[in-house]
């Protein structure tokens, strides 16, 4: 056989994406028993015991056939949750699938979105790569988002993470829904984190109402399953259809599915997970208080706090040589800041006993 | 709360939508003993008693962690099988998300890429959502693959199915060396059923020497993970390291990339259901052309055949009524005929036992 390396080959991908900067998770440490990771936003909790007896009861053997195409027994089980019919439900691989494929469905090469600035950064990734512009636009000094500023841009769609990434910030209910009111471009509110902020501020209960609407959910927060990969869209039906077509025949494995299922039938333990979360937040937002922090009120199952004594890279540092990761964002409005996942009451605890010790050495060495 | 209902809202969704024919999978029917399910090209062996082994063993807590971002450990395992290194390697959600890749990061509005026809029809369905035309080359009456006339539609990409979808035929390695001497566009060969051609007819043995290759895998044939959604591409580094900026961070879930490793380190196991599938498929073979059907060389898990006594609608309403399902494809050059996924070699002959008495009591009714 003729082995040759061709000269002169053509660039064969698209010369976009040469300049892309992809999502940037965090961290992932090699997981032992000493370290603590709250860079993330995983919940500090095992998902439901209805998880594991799903899986102690699971026959391997059902792995050898493709999953449901349309993941239909969990999207009837969503529509009932919410009042809605399954018509109004997709479900994808994580909600960065249903995120992308937003974007393949409802923009072309040179349209704009808008979004607030700082947000989610997987929305630009997503769209630097079909060449759909991003307008960022500033929140306020509290992080408060500028919904007029928004529609300003004249954009096509608009992306609203709520409560927003990176800051925890709520936008009430009423707010989206004068956005809805004068905006007729695609509005996408993306509630990853609506659980911890309860659930009469999520925008489903206007669904119906508004059909440019679309409300993006995972199960990777509250329910304690990032590792499955599943979130949802609920929307009207005519935008659900067009997603439908766009998306991968088979996007949610079987596994995932059942598993999706039997948390998301199990409430009681949400509420109760969420509840310690939202425990331990308040309870971590005193104590940076009292450290010389300011923090920014957030409505998620994460902090993002400003420390005054030291810079929050030294802070940062600081941790991570305890093998505490939390997550430092070397981006403008965020790199003086640090945002902290609620761990376990435990973690929360061995937290605060670091940064004191870190900061109160640090205050003692400088008087 | 002001409920309103906007009135002229613009079309929200990219024009070309409305016209998609999306991707149609093989019925799946609600499994019981009864049914035979020989439609979607499923192994009817289970996976890997090593899957049964890590599911036990499994802890369901592990869940509450985002999966390894990039899949490395698998990378790392199916790199060394191949003797390449893991930057050669990526692992997607089934081999669809791949493809679905592919065309995003490869080719752009109003390119082209060629296939033979007929193929795997999710090819056109991905093209058709970013408007990248499809050009088919009918393949020769045996369906014997046009190599030359795949190059002289002037495309940017050329994806070949190797053994080709629906009709299982194997184009030869040289064949494919061959092409890639005289053609430097993109040339995708899509491995699904090539464990059941022989490992020696891969592709796989050609990156290196040729960086615009690439090979596509998938678990869900001849690993018998349908259910789980992994499939993987192998190309030159420069290849993957483009397609991994663009594909979302999270792709391939925790569970499904721990099955998969569990399944690719059994290799024993592999090839004794590959043995077995391949051995009901000559029988199966054999007697279809004893019952009369015409029925083309193939190498993969499933034999398309053509009825000569009755038409290929008639025996597939005739199969169904018994709860047996294969599959009829209503197209040019397929609605004649019938695909017929290999089954255990109980199933093989439960279907045999059914046509021979339909197609037997037919000849008695017609003389």
């Amino acid at each position: 056989m003729l082995h040759c390396y061709l000269e002169g080959l053509p660039l064969l991908y698209r010369k976009s994406v040469d300049t892309l900067s992809p999502y940037v998770p965090g961290f992932q440490p090699a997981m032992d028993g000493s370290v603590i990771k709250i860079n993330s936003n995983e919940n500090p909790y095992p998902p439901s015991p209805k998880v594991k007896e799903l899986l102690g009861g699971f026959d391997f053997r059902q792995l050898r056939y493709y999953p449901d195409a349309t993941s239909q027994p969990l999207r009837e089980l969503i529509g009932a949750q919410h009042g809605l019919s399954s018509r109004q439900v997709l479900c994808g691989n994580g909600s960065d699938e249903v995120i992308s494929l937003i974007f393949k469905v409802f923009f072309e090469q040179g349209d704009t979105v808008a979004t607030p600035y700082p947000t989610y950064t997987f929305y630009k990734s997503v769209a630097d790569i079909i060449n759909v512009k991003v307008a960022f636009v500033d929140t306020a000094e509290d992080f408060v988002i500028d919904l007029q500023g928004l529609v300003n841009t004249g954009a096509k769609g608009i992306f609203i993470a709520n409560p927003n990434a990176q800051t925890g910030r709520l936008l009430p209910l009423q707010s989206i829904e004068e956005l809805l009111n004068r905006y007729n471009g695609l509005v996408v509110i993306d509630e990853a984190y609506i659980d911890f902020a309860g659930q009469q501020s999520s925008a489903v209960h206007l669904i119906g109402a508004y059909p440019n609407l679309i409300v993006l959910r995972t199960l990777s927060k509250s329910y304690s399953l990032c590792g499955i990969r599943v979130g949802f869209c609920i929307a009207d039906e005519s935008l659900i259809h067009a997603m439908d077509k766009c998306r991968d025949s088979y996007n949610v494995n079987h596994l995932s599915q059942i598993i999706a299922a039997a948390a998301l039938s199990d409430q009681p333990y949400l509420e109760t997970t969420v509840e310690r979360v939202v425990r331990s937040r308040d309870k971590l937002e005193d104590e940076l208080h009292k450290l010389g922090f300011t923090v920014y009120p957030s409505h998620a199952n994460f902090l993002l706090c400003k420390p005054h004594q030291r810079s929050a890279a030294d802070i940062y540092n600081y941790l991570k040589a305890q093998q505490i990761y939390v997550r430092h964002f070397d981006s403008p409005r965020l790199s003086d800041k640090l945002r902290i996942s609620i761990g376990t009451e435990e973690e929360v605890e061995s937290l605060l006993r670091h940064l004191r010790q870190y900061l109160g050495s640090d205050a003692a060495a400088h008087t």
